[in-house]
């Protein structure tokens, strides 16, 4: 397996990757490598190698095939310590194609600094790399709970600890485009905010009968649902 | 929501517990706490309380309730740093009922010490008291490869990054009291590895498109497999 490195359509590796591809993994001239751009995936032979940049060559290129058929929204809580980053991460290797940050009455965690947003972007791209996903989640700014529904996109589904009748696995919507996934803080949801979630269409589903830490409950929700969707 | 915790038969709380009720939650006689044990959620009304011991009351009991239908074995790989611990907190509030510690021939992780083991018994620990499962789960000896399959429990699926046509989702057991599931370690099951699972009767299958780290295919894993087991 080469190494994989997400780039941009002009397929310029960043000062930082040609600094990991000279100093750290000591490539060289005629070494292979994979670029991720846009959708495709490309062999890359490597023909100028130095810590300050890299030249090559694409010898075969293909389509990706990595992406999910269906646009998954994560509405991701920010949560305490790198409990974010963590489902970041996860939920970005399972194919989640857009993250929209925010923080509702409960919240602990209220703030995504400027550094912190760089290490989630940082997280995301290495994510992308992993799992040859060859497209970049977006990651919005912060919402709070209101304004979040306006940014959800497709049919909308709310992970509740207090619903106990519709499970996500029967509440899957089917020939969406786009489906929107929200999981609540650690200290959960309110019913004022369900109610409002529901006002604007949102189904509200269980993730079954045992409660789950907030960044368990959030992979454990994108893993089901990506399963459900990209067949 | 009351604070829980998980206790033996005799309902007895240990010096950690009656430390932390008394010292960390500051709790006094009358105040109540929920007690876990063996299978069993009781509501426990403090008599006395102290930093060494606490005593009390059952004022109501009823099942937990919270068990999973399925007996869940994970044959978790000993992960580098603390990404087996995430595995088993996650996996322990999704419901897996025993941890099967393995290594595998490219296995970077090899061994698991006593005070690692001692940390992986009280992460379990809390993740029960957090997901109300009134059981801890077991976690066996750490085995090698063919030793593992002595070990694994009823129908037995592998998941595998060169499966590409069975997806988990096809081929969840059916009828079966026990499932056991096999999760690579972070460089991968050789096909040699593959073959004598097949020969021990297993089922390779396909966690999706894109090859996921270690600790998201074993959370996302075992996520898709208790849902739809556990219903």
């Amino acid at each position: 397996m080469t190494h994989r490195f997400l780039v941009g359509r002009d397929l310029a590796l960043s000062t930082d990757q040609a600094r990991q591809i000279a100093t750290v993994l000591r490539l060289r001239p005629g070494d292979q490598v994979t670029l991720l751009a846009d959708g495709e995936e490309l062999d890359y032979r490597l023909d100028q190698v130095s810590a300050a940049a890299v030249a090559g060559t694409v010898v075969a290129r293909r389509p990706a095939g990595a992406e999910p058929r269906v646009r998954l929204v994560l509405a991701l809580p920010l949560l305490r310590g790198e409990h974010s980053e963590l489902v970041l991460e996860s939920a970005t290797q399972l194919g989640v194609a857009r993250f929209v940050p925010y923080t509702s009455s409960r919240s602990v965690a209220r703030e995504l600094g400027t550094e912190k947003r760089k290490r989630w972007e940082r997280i995301a791209r290495e994510a992308v790399e992993t799992s040859r996903r060859a497209r970049l989640p977006e990651i919005a700014p912060v919402m709070g709970w209101p304004q979040l529904f306006e940014e959800l996109e497709g049919d909308t589904l709310v992970a509740w600890e207090e619903e106990h009748t519709l499970r996500l696995g029967d509440a899957v919507p089917r020939g969406s485009d786009a489906v929107s996934l929200v999981i609540g803080p650690e200290g959960g949801l309110t019913p004022d905010e369900v109610d409002l979630a529901r006002r604007n269409g949102a189904q509200v589903v269980s993730l079954g009968r045992r409660p789950l830490r907030a960044e368990t409950a959030a992979i454990a929700a994108v893993a089901e649902l990506i399963a459900a969707l990209d067949r």
